[in-house]
């Protein structure tokens, strides 16, 4: 089999992996019930809780996102729980679908897709809502580019009745703002290969600890998910209680390390700096953004086709001849709708490149979209 | 932090991984929902049907084995449903636990650990009950050393109820006798760090047509370990419906190529002679086996602690001073047994570096154990 060509990696994950967290999976394989595991499992640790920005014990699956995902409803949902859940996109959707799943009533607070539900349209339904065992939100919709934005204003509401709040954060984490505990975040969810720059296949998870505590109380009907499991074996030997992708793990500790170097907030306001140099290039050339303006993802930009643009050509003119990857869109999006991730390592050059190979691809499909010169980025 | 020393693997699992395989980790990033995904895919397919020996599907799951497994219950077990299990290590009273937790009734045939249930005791328990939904059986359980005989007999007895045929070989697919379909297994579970000699954090398993069958007329209730999602993404576009561990995907990939490479029946026979040596070289230092001869496994080899020899001292003066690793006893038998895996690439270089390895650390610690010369293979 022949190795792919090496790509500009511009969809919403997995993103570009810097070299030096490429060249971790390559650490020594060692024994995870021994003290070369602790070591790793400490420093994992103490570098998630920055990232999340939380005293929190954090949990990390051998998984993609959406396993992580599903233990945040398994977890916490039982038969009959009434759960709030803002619903514009197909995340959303699939994780109203979890919880109903789980045996939750899931009370959906829905907007069209590339717009969110208010802050006032879900505290309504909390309002008209007896006994909300949780919020549950996904904040950045990968699949339309909006990113929910009044996440800092729901901890008042859920007290009335001790909502849990969980956050599915699993395309923004590390490339917007989440302060959790500030937040109030109850179980925070994200996964290795967005916007901390890392492979596919681990997916942390933040959890307080009255979470923690409802978990121990009511054990859910998995072991690979149980997230109380995990803790112990933590607390007791800083040890997994299965097999952790041990490659995987040297990668996301080197992605951490790499946040730590460049700082959080640095790292975070790139993202947005960059974002800002999609959107407004984009606009120029002629494209049109499917995210309303007051809710667009600093992370993923979503952007609808213009008539004569054929998806498939279009992305794979760009893939073939200019090595530069986008996504396509998700679900019901499919074909109308093209999206970059903005994530991870995102600088000026990636900006440039993606948005030079563009102009060039749409030259070269003699697309009608305004042209433009490729804008500048420090 | 420092990165661990480079180590002779040789606990049963994560094992050594040859240098070829971890080099695959390194291959480009690309986009899950493209063609190169799909060569990847194909190919992969078609190498693991090889060395599962059928023509089943096989679904791989970023996960650890313990994943696989409970997918393997959760898609096939409900309420009520009457499973026969033998029972003799901590792995199959995990399977049997995971049974329960998904409303099975486990009807558990208990052997002392270090045996097996025998043929006609497995058969008598089927004899007394009535519609029994499945077999489970944990082929080679990694915690006692053993190895259950006679799966080569069960099909015929499962007819009388069209009960399914599941297969723990997390442990010794690869590295043992198992024609899954001459034998009709329903479902065969692996993982990636054992005999396959790639890193951990993916697991294949294999579903017959009628297994797959009732999971879709009867799906579970979880989308991440929903293995006929699996499938009907794999089949409408050679792609996974979550994210994949891509960098673990090209490492098996080049670990099932070796295979080729070498031949399965060659592995197979390789491992069984590696682990013949030693057996006979251990037992010959004075070590007494834990598992009784007749079912002793190809790919685990467990030993008792002599009197005077402390666990702890033992393994971390073999890892410090020889860079060798084994492994202690898991769950009853921490500290009065030890293993050693038997897996993937071993062959005489492991197994003289190891039995050399373990001579010389017990005249460091002054252990009194028979010592010998290490013996020689080819």
């Amino acid at each position: 089999m022949m190795y792919p060509p090496e790509y500009l990696v511009m969809i919403p994950g997995p993103t570009n992996v810097p070299y030096r967290v490429m060249q971790a999976m390559l650490a020594p394989i060692i024994n995870h019930r021994s003290d070369d595991f602790r070591v790793l499992h400490r420093s994992l640790q103490e570098k998630l809780k920055h990232v999340f920005q939380t005293e929190n014990d954090v949990v990390v699956l051998t998984s993609s996102g959406t396993g992580a995902v599903e233990a945040s409803v398994v977890n916490l949902v039982r038969k009959g729980d009434k759960v709030l859940i803002p619903v514009n996109g197909e995340f959303s959707e699939r994780l109203a679908r979890m919880i109903e799943l789980a045996g939750g009533e899931a009370i959906k607070v829905k907007a069209p897709y590339g717009s969110i539900p208010s802050y006032e349209q879900v505290k309504e339904a909390y309002e008209n809502n007896k006994n909300i065992k949780a919020l549950y939100v996904v904040y950045n919709e990968t699949s339309t580019g909006t990113r929910i934005t009044w996440l800092d204003r729901v901890k008042d509401m859920l007290a009335r009745d001790d909502s849990y709040f969980v956050v599915d954060a699993v395309s923004n984490l590390g490339g917007d703002d989440l302060p959790v505990d500030r937040w109030g975040v109850d179980i925070c969810v994200t996964a290795s290969q967005k916007c901390l720059a890392a492979p596919p296949g681990v997916a942390p998870l933040s959890l307080s600890k009255r979470a923690v505590k409802f978990m121990k109380d009511n054990p859910p009907n998995t072991l690979y998910l149980n997230l109380p499991r995990y803790l112990k074996y933590y607390e007791e030997n800083a040890e997994t209680p299965f097999t952790p992708a041990l490659s995987l793990y040297f990668a996301l500790h080197e992605a951490l390390t790499i946040i730590e170097e460049e700082g959080l907030d640095a790292r975070i306001k790139r993202h947005k700096e960059c974002a800002k140099v999609f959107y407004d290039s984009l606009a120029k050339m002629g494209f049109e953004h499917f995210a309303e303006p007051s809710c667009r993802s600093h992370t993923v930009i979503a952007l609808k086709y213009p008539d004569g643009l054929e998806d498939k050509r279009f992305r794979s003119t760009l893939a073939n001849e200019f090595k530069v990857l986008v996504a396509g869109g998700f679900g019901e999006l499919k074909g109308k709708v093209w999206r970059i991730g903005c994530m991870g390592e995102v600088n000026g050059y990636h900006v440039k490149r993606t948005l030079s190979s563009i102009t060039s691809t749409l030259e070269m499909l003699n697309a009608k979209v305004k042209a433009t010169t490729t804008p500048s980025l420090n």
